[in-house]
């Protein structure tokens, strides 16, 4: 019988702020039979949409985006705020609740015509995954799809990522 | 023949500010011969100090702590800094150049006598690593060892990690 993953979610209300059901994935990362199923999974998709290069957001999309490149044997590329990457980067801004957030690539980190995979752990309204898609498709790469643990119902990730594949492990409200 | 994976690091002179040589790993994960072979050591590694959990700092320590702790078969549990987890946690202050760091852990991460293999990807003057150590123990934990893709060389970080057990894959100066 296939693992019930959804019962390695942890789930706290008013987290970071008041009226927020936050998901938490770190139980899944402590189980290993649990991990290994949600990276299983997560590697059928790149396998499906043929990826031939993982990138992932700081810091949860590392977590799980490098074992599944390691599992797809294909590269791994991070997706960082600023100050954090050292070489030659591209950046893209991303609207916040308040204000603008900056997010960074290395420039050699994608090549023209490779197809890639975002993996994170959360679809919430998709700010996020469509910045990295920009920078992904600004440095030639093609996106193959969207990889994530967690879609939240009840906010508008699907509709931001239209045009693009995108799957999830599990649907969960966000309330 | 073995695969040189000091030829993975890049090296930025004056990053991120006069003066500091950065050792970047980020090549090393965008190869996935070069990614899976320092996995492999680090597992060996966590096999050899019998390590039945995998503690990583953020957010370099998840990139490669992750696939050891699924090559080893067992959890993962993230060290992050302050307003990222959202169970209960534990805190600990280590010192920055100027004033301090907090980081926390979730009180449930470690179990009493769980022998933990601690991942980073560097080992500079070893504030973090030894902040996370004081964090395992004060959770019951017993620190099996450390694992490092890179020690920097005229640092102090063995010495602030004296009578823990030490594994770096490779050395190398800090200018």
């Amino acid at each position: 019988m296939a693992l019930d993953l959804t019962q390695y979610i942890a789930s706290i209300p008013n987290f970071p702020k008041e009226g927020i059901l936050f998901r938490d994935v770190t139980p899944i990362m402590q189980n290993p039979e649990a991990f290994r199923e949600s990276v299983r999974l997560l590697a059928e998709y790149g396998r499906k949409v043929k990826a031939d290069l993982i990138v992932g957001p700081e810091s949860r999309g590392f977590v799980f985006g490098t074992p599944v490149a390691l599992e797809l044997n294909v590269g791994f590329a991070p997706v960082r705020k600023p100050g954090k990457l050292p070489r030659e980067t591209i950046s893209t801004t991303y609207e916040l609740e308040y204000g603008v957030g900056e997010l960074f690539m290395h420039k050699d980190s994608v090549k023209p015509g490779q197809r890639v995979l975002v993996i994170d752990d959360l679809l919430a309204t998709g700010g996020t995954a469509k910045a990295t898609a920009k920078m992904i498709e600004e440095l030639g790469g093609v996106v193959a799809g969207f990889g994530f643990i967690i879609e939240l119902s009840g906010l508008p990730g699907r509709k931001t990522l239209e045009g693009y594949d995108v799957y999830a492990l599990m649907e969960m409200s966000d309330k």
